[in-house]
């Protein structure tokens, strides 16, 4: 198999938009993510743990004290997302975001909660921080029942991402035992940067992914999964996906919802049909303002509006949703080819996209290659 | 019959806070009401036409060239609102608000439209303006099948709205025809202004009211319906109410979602179920900040936020809800109070709740009168 | 202070349907309720934790086995309820229903998992079955940064809850710690079985209060707050409260949506102003069909539909609709009359509701006594 | 120019599931549709009207005494339905549905809502009608200011639906004057089999493009907006897309909600951005279950309900989701090869997708010709 890779490594271009500096959504200032994997052998050398946690922070200050506006999105709600009333009703994110699978949010969550008790009295007193916690299932792989996931789990991946640093792709932190149309599925990240004309904002994108069927995967409007019908899992495990997008434009809450909505929009792009047992969840926020928790009632925020409205001219908003898409449809790019083989409980095991094979199909339909609108398969 | 008039004319005292200046959602700086009724026997002395128009306008300027912020709220479904969808995605509201009766809407947003094309060129070219418009089903005392409301009538309610000055109550406008309660029901109006404390600021309420049974009418806290149990219409024809919450705090969207569903649950004090066949539909918008259709992109608004999360403290929001609520129940008390009883098609006829029965009742139960908590004329 | 008990033990009536034998949630048929109450003292004798677990069961039988159709409303969205997606996307309960403290839900969802998956083999196998499990914040009076909500205390909850019986009321499971317009709060429960000419269903609401401030209090429409102004905790904790609705009617997903948006009007009708805090939330639920995980697809269910239709003529729906509201006020009702004074935390205590002044008022407003409306023991 | 046709005359194939006999919504048994063009002169030979009117039936019968399960979603909302409230809250369609100009909804409800009047005398006396109806922004090519649409042609629409027959796409009724990615856009349908393994069910769908930007545009995931950059209009008209989905299988409405909203990932696939300006609204119905508007109360329905719950087995929901993108990405395709160019007003133009250039991007990205997927007329 050839070398794992992003997307662009290999000349793969997806949409019009030009990426960040990193192509990551830590190039939205002050975005940083930690992920903690695990991954271990039970007695007798049998797999045990596909599992992790993935924490991100919204800006390098305590989220609880100076909150940025957000909104959530749903594609297909089979899925959790504790924290989500809070948002939507306030419109604010207050917290890190914290990935996790799926009968484990109830341990991260705790861990979380404790993890801020311990550095803030007012949690528990004047205050109760809860934070965002989300999940996909990782139990075709991963050994579910043990209950792998612990606090110190979560507590790494809290100060990790603290540090900041490359967001790592592929089988990582909450991605580690995931799916994505029947291969391994992954975390991935991306972003975009809009020409100054249409405000020159940023935004990323990171997905953990575990959705999708084989025949529906399309890559760069490829349909992919028609082509490469072969390593497929035993069983088909209906799965999920978490998108976290953050941008530096200045979004009102219920424009936040707006931008979430495109990031389930980047989710079909690559063959989602919102399928019935998925859990496909979009949180969107954007750093340009900081609401303080304790801020005299009543004062003045210079805000700098986007307006919504021009009809018959260019919005700022439309190349927003379409960075947007842009994003999250390459992050989920970067997760396929990221990601790794990966052998779980019981012999079930999930294959690696091809890249050869995938690579070909591009090129042989033209959306790589020298003829095609990609410069180079490099 | 007593002499009609409002609540406090006759020493009823809904809530803790003070109302404005006249107790009028035109206490909301620049906002204006107007209403055209349509009452008319038909040949041979027949009742005939009972129903009508009212206009609502936002600020004394062009709403669609500056819009405001807003938001709304459904108690029950069971209605129509033209324009919601772009509320709800927008946060803007960007045209007057017309009032009328279910079968009349087309009507009243053709000839809107029309209006508004007369006066301003981008109509129907460089924009296109769909207004708002709203109903309640008044078919139980108008004659609806004769659609006696034509263009005439919506030109006027725009500009006598446009005139301004004390918000008509009763059997007016797009109430002619309607119930509450299976009383007579009508428009209504009140509004609070806010302690410096809490921001000073100040709500307003209209209500149009269609909605209610008989047993479920509470007065005050009174189950006044219980009371009063003769009088009753032939047939309980299940409706709406519509509300419209203006205010001058400066809320955003998100926000303004949030007051208007306070707005339902003023409907809920009065004894509203949210009945299967009503159309219990809010509009809430504020009048602090207009966004201009043609400002630049990306240009700042000094925005006055509200902090939306003092916990453990006392917030904004509380007032505003609370004022919100009263408010609204006022303004049905207001509507009750004022609509007088009204023969319509078919030998239908709509009783005006017996004023001097209503104000016996809540003296018995101490709610009014010396004894009370109302200051009260006994 | 007199002795506690419910609102109908003091002749207190709450509208005008009926309670089931109980009046109880437990009078649908096989919903049953268990409560583990922690109330234990620190070192020195101080007050520690005052918090707990209450399970519900919406059958008798394996719930994530026989589904039942359910859905949700918010009245105020600043609480979580885990699992709110999945029904709302598939109008789906299945799971026991799990209360505690807002801290503490992280550890209720994993006992809950795992005492699931020690009795259920496909729990992290086949399938991954999702908790429900919500939550008020009692941190006012519980020593909520002790953590002190154990696996054991979720087990014991499950298991308690199974055995069914009578509904305990007050300061116990997961309202130990709570409060309700200012005064001590709790659970609280009732029912309402209609007239068989309106379909002889039955409705049962369990509440666990912690929302409402003083002055707003309702007790049967009767401004109670602004009667007893003393007896106040120290600092207002703004609060929640989780609803549960039961029926047995045979109401489909999003009808049972419409009746979950009715057990938030029975907070409205308290005094709820939705405050800006407070996280209310309902949740409502159908017994009357089970739906299978393992059914043929296609399948027939032989169904009792509501035809939510007749315009001008009765309707199933109505009273299903004033039933719900007025089970839920009167569980709150149950709710302040049961719960008694507790103290905790840092000297914070929180006063019962003086049952011998309350019933004063009612009877001074003529709510209770030989001229009121309730039966009553004058 | 080579002659217009459907994707499907010229070997384009979109997706894996089979079309029915007519491609087109009218495979839903009973669905039927009628549209009315309105196209005409001004005086001296300038272009004026490029309006019109499209009906559709439900079922042969008359939908306000039998109605159908419905569900609607939003991809952007700046458009309007008018009947949307009704439809969400009771999960209920109960008139046809009328699609035109945005400027004449107005006019069309008023014609609907006589039309009704003058078939049944409930309207308006035991019941009120309200219709759906639901808008399209015309005017770069259409004199809208000259309001063109008369209650004639809403009648005539009505009765040329009920006629039936095969449904007509392009340049007709409501889409004679739409845009769509800045090509000329029109009525498009087209339908899907699902294998009896999946249930045998049909799904068809119809659309009104007016939505999409050149850049965005997506033909069989080719980007063919990309490759055909020249004949753009002078202004890009930010538009919307109506997209109504019809099936036989018997969904209850939350999950018609769901299907619908897979309506608009069909326009997803097709480039949409959910563009700011943009109403994208889509309604689903299932013809499987009629709910009589008169039945008594309680009445049995044998029902058969989708067990939507397998998890890890495959879902009857799945295929239809994938059904339901296809037939609506399909439907588009068939709208943009079957419009043809056209000149408005004030020398405004849209020109018709050229089809040799598309077929032959088609053909070198092997999405259409011999070596490519399609079967293909090479």
């Amino acid at each position: 198999m050839s070398e794992r890779g992003r997307l662009r490594d290999f000349g793969v271009v997806v949409g019009r938009f030009d990426p960040g500096p990193a192509n990551s959504i830590s190039d939205v200032a002050g975005v940083t993510v930690g992920h903690v994997t695990i991954s271990r052998e039970e007695g007798g050398g049998q797999p045990g743990a596909r599992t992790g946690v993935t924490a991100i922070w919204p800006h390098e200050g305590v989220p609880w004290r100076e909150r940025v506006y957000a909104g959530t999105s749903i594609v297909n709600g089979y899925g959790e997302l504790i924290g989500i009333n809070q948002i939507n009703e306030w419109g604010l994110l207050h917290s890190p975001i914290l990935l996790t699978s799926s009968l484990a949010i109830g341990a991260v969550y705790d861990a979380t909660a404790r993890w801020i008790a311990e550095r803030d009295p007012v949690q528990g007193t004047d205050d109760v921080i809860m934070p965002v916690v989300t999940e996909c299932d990782d139990s075709y792989l991963n050994h579910a029942r043990s209950f792998p996931v612990t606090s110190r789990h979560v507590e790494l991946a809290l100060e990790l991402a603290r540090a900041g640093g490359v967001v790592a792709e592929g089988c990582v932190g909450a991605a580690t035992g995931l799916q994505c149309f029947d291969f391994k599925g992954g975390i991935g990240t991306a972003s975009r940067v809009l020409p100054s004309a249409s405000g020159g904002y940023t935004v990323g994108a990171l997905v953990s992914t575990n959705f999708g069927a084989r025949p529906d995967l399309l890559l760069a409007g490829v349909r992919l999964g028609e082509e490469i019908s072969d390593l497929m899992p035993g069983t088909h495990a209906s799965g999920s996906c978490i998108v976290v997008v953050a941008t530096d434009a200045p979004l009102l809450p219920h424009q936040l919802r707006r931008l979430a909505a495109r990031g389930g929009m980047g989710l079909v792009r690559c063959g989602s049909v919102g399928a019935n047992g998925s859990g496909e969840l979009v949180l969107a926020f954007s750093t340009a303002n900081r609401i303080p928790r304790s801020a005299p009632q009543g004062q003045v925020h210079p805000t700098a509006l986007l307006d919504g409205a021009y009809w018959h001219q260019p919005s700022y908003f439309d190349p927003l949703f379409t960075a947007t898409i842009e994003a999250v449809e390459e992050a989920v790019g970067n997760a396929l080819f990221q990601a790794t083989t990966t052998y779980g409980r019981d012999g079930n095991v999930l294959h690696a996209l091809p890249l050869d094979r995938a690579l070909e199909s591009l090129r042989r339909h033209r959306v790589l290659g020298t003829e095609g609108r990609a410069g180079g398969d490099g």
